[in-house]
């Protein structure tokens, strides 16, 4: 473990960059070198985000891989389809590399076609990414060189889902996913419809059942239940600027009882800092908005036969920026929770 | 038909009761004769309600039953529990009576006491009211004595289901519900968590399996199917005032179609004013805020075997006081959309 | 009076455009024969705007002057700068306009200049156009043939002002105007600043004394005071979608009290069908949204000499739609009313 | 300097006595002892607010004078009116006292009688109270025993105004504050007109020339003037949580431009952590929140010799707990950002 590290971010005029930039100024062990935003380069970060005046007032830079790489830790919060022209060059010089879009977290290239609708060019490295999420797979991320940063959804999604297929509690198909999200989680961009007007006083649901953090839930939930897992995923625009809340409908394989759900949870996440489940306690996002938590509740329903998950994270903190950190604490071996409290 | 016919609402200082007075204000066969707010009788409607400042001066009064039964239709906008107390002494005065409360809905007793929480005092009139839900019951609706007006929810869930399920075409068991809902829908009333501060920036679950409308989705939807239908019914709170989003997971019974599920709503909706139905476009609540009507989107997720049913709904008009108003012109042979346009 | 004129939207695919379109429905004397959209033209409305579906199914067209004036009224609800390029054409063709943008509101081209940044190339009508402030200019509007319609933030702070300064209570000069904007004000379109996450939970100022609103309110409080008149004005944006709410600080010329002040209005606009004045009431945006009215308050602080003035209105619709119909009313001779209640 | 020192919070379960305990959380030098809270006694801290859960499970205590004097510093979060029958016991005690309500701010116990309708019952403590505005009264308040923490309106409206009074750059008389407040200002309480029904999509102004704040903003400003002061002010609620924007118009009394007034600005406020002033930029209540900055911007309208200061704060933060831990720092020899970054 180094004293003090030193990190990059691309893509620093973001919503997730800024609260990346956010939080790493809070963390003991880290500097923050090179902040990089083509479309912004040659601005200072507190033109773009006038919050950062007074405290922070380094210029923003284009991108260039040897800058970057004079980094121990390069953060890439771009838009999904742009990390993979990237990440090569900045393989090549040793760099290490979390990045929170969505080009390295499905492993079979044909699946990032259908959902992305783009080729992926650098396919060659989906096979040695490893998917961050932090509470199942910290030893293979604390040697990674390539992080792939799990997305907003599938967090809220995985989370609760993971330790019920683990032990078989639920069917691994038929599994029907309601998530209501906030604004932020589409980005920092100009466009009609997510302009204040449309937004306000309303809510739609979009990209239903095709949505490309699907495939993320199904693969993901898949390895850690050992056996192929389905299910319907339907995401919710909402009138709020943070937070995701996702609901959860799945179909016990047996009779259970709360008990035993909340000790399956206590098994796998008892001793998880970011995660904090209640078999009573319904989740809310105001809750867990400016943190690392995910808050994880559940009811039976039995007459139905059916078990309700609910979950609720910061999008941009526990479903971005704030596990990117996390991550960064495994691979660098720093406390786990160091700048997220 | 009458040229002109008498209204009272019981329960005018509520957000129901006055949506119910604006609509009826612009209804050109009713007058509204009585306006009953036991907490707030003595006041002018201006002073609980400053916008109807300068239109309408009317003042509060206690309620009485005499007083209510000089009109031809009373409208209850009474929270529940409360009609059970006061329908049967108008039905001895031959009034007609349109509940918005949940008090007539449930043909059986026992749910309601395992619902609502409390006995049923007036269980004798439980048989003969009719579910008023225009596009399925228009019959009995018109000659109907004690209309019982749907809940907000259940309108939302049904009207997207029930053709489906008449046809055969999805499962009647296992279906999933998830409804979003403005605050308007609980009612104009002080509590710490419908503040703003509580509200705001926040989404919560609640009443997880338990709502008070799942019996009424279950027992109509029966009705339609001629079946006994199954649902697990999820009702979220969100920071808007008005609407409902409903997302619906069921599974189709047999290979079917998008053409083939439009084709279906085309046959029971394709006349219907109020309910419009799309193969395309996803309904958002925007589109149906300040209206009476329901859109209706659908996808079908087949690798998966699941059909997903979307909805959104005014919760104040199609939800409560439009289709109390869409039944009142059934009942006095008005058309179907007078006042509601 | 004729019984039914034709009417054409120029603008029909913008907030104001959409917004006279609904009032127009509602109107008994007015067909809407053309609704004219460049950008969208060969759109349905119902593609742009899916509230309207399954009610108004006309397609948008390009405009032309030809079709245009074979209406008899004409609503030009376009950006500001774009009204002078077409105005002359129709009035070549001897149609009636009403125009909702900035254009033909200042009588002084220069100033035009100075505010609005651009030459005006229709100088030449600026001295026949009608300002369509229905309470003040209700004769002149009748016989007009081009129509001023006030801006949005004008129409707040002008009617509280302006029986006051025309009876010379409060001075002239040091006048202070604060007013609060929701966002529709600002029209539709994609821009990064009106995006929901930059505007929601947030407030700023914007063009500070420099407004191209100031030289119109000062204009028109010049004539109806008949002296010169002098006023600071400061724009904010807030969170909410519709909505105008001023405050403004003037000081009183000499002792008087709420009674007199009270009287003033009255005697001013004591049969004015949309304004309300109380001398009790503070006004509030939700008493007014979805109307026509302006409501007023006031208080005074005598120990500081200062009268504040308060004031609320419907953007969309006092501010826009709903007074351009009241106009129309007027140049028509149906009743001031009609459409709007 | 004490190394750690120990503080307790009364009135824990309030909005600001959660944003003190979570600012005080992260300081290096204190330790929290005792969380008060009367009607939530016995509770845990994370029932109240479970956003808390998993990191503090105190349990909240029935407030005693003797517990609460077992810390070096105690923190008053409760409604104006109660401090003053708990400050004398503490005083006795040897206890320090930061006191967020409004009961030791006034000098006068009179003006505290006329504006918060209630006698004093303390008034032999006003004289010795310290006004807690750091950036002014810095020596006064390291040596107080009882420091009254600013409200959030007149540390929105006094800091902008003060260096320009204290220069005599502008008139001290005529002027004018307009200021807008999000919902927490009103503290965390079960209200219909706080209700998100009610609050949501409106703008309403109250107390209008009566506000409490008044006599605090006029006395400070005296105080620092050396001249007698007054301003109306007027303050507006608005559908946000966070964040106050004040407006304020005074005349210069003389001919002035940008860079005398950020001159000015520079002289006073160059070296302090917290006010940042920009004579370009236009303050916004999100690049505030969360944060303990104030951000002040300006504007002359020289045509009628106006000077409009623009201000956003934190309410919960600068206007309340941050500025409270601002003033700790100050009195037992902190850094004074310690905690606030």
């Amino acid at each position: 473990m180094q004293d003090i590290i030193k990190a990059s971010i691309i893509g620093a005029s973001g919503y997730s960059g800024a609260e990346l930039l956010t939080i790493l100024q809070r963390h003991r062990h880290v500097k923050v070198e090179g902040l990089f935003a083509n479309t912004s380069s040659g601005k200072k970060l507190s033109d773009v985000f006038p919050r950062f005046a007074g405290r922070i007032d380094t210029t923003l830079e284009s991108f260039s891989a040897d800058a970057a790489s004079m980094s121990d830790v390069t953060f890439i919060a771009l838009p999904s389809g742009e990390a993979m022209n990237i990440v090569p060059e900045l393989l090549k010089r040793d760099n290490r590399i979390i990045d929170l879009g969505g080009d390295f977290r499905l492993k079979d290239a044909s699946q990032y076609q259908k959902f992305y609708s783009r080729n992926h060019t650098a396919a060659q490295y989906l096979s040695s990414a490893v998917y961050g999420l932090p509470e199942w797979n910290a030893e293979q991320i604390s040697s990674a060189s390539l992080v792939a940063n799990p997305g907003c959804y599938p967090t809220s999604a995985i989370l609760p889902l993971a330790p019920l297929l683990k032990e078989n509690i639920i069917e691994s198909k038929g599994i029907s996913v309601s998530s209501l999200s906030g604004v932020s989680g589409a980005g920092r961009s100009a466009s009609l419809e997510m302009s204040f007007g449309e937004v306000n006083e309303s809510v739609r649901a979009y990209k239903v059942g095709t949505h490309q953090h699907t495939p993320e839930m199904t693969q993901t939930l898949g390895d850690i239940a050992e056996r192929s897992v389905a299910l319907t995923f339907v995401p919710h625009l909402l009138p709020l600027t943070r937070g995701i809340y996702t609901s959860t409908f799945a179909a016990p394989t047996r009779k259970t009882s709360d008990e035993e759900i909340f000790s399956i949870y206590q098994k796998y996440y008892g001793n998880k800092p970011f995660i904090r489940v209640s078999s009573t306690a319904i989740p809310e996002i105001k809750n867990v908005n400016h943190t690392n938590f995910i808050d994880i509740g559940f009811r039976l329903d039995p007459d139905n036969n059916q078990l309700i998950l609910l979950s609720a994270i910061d999008n941009l903190i526990k479903g971005a920026a704030g596990q990117a950190v996390q991550n960064m604490n495994l691979m660098f071996g720093f406390d786990e929770t160091e700048g997220l409290w």
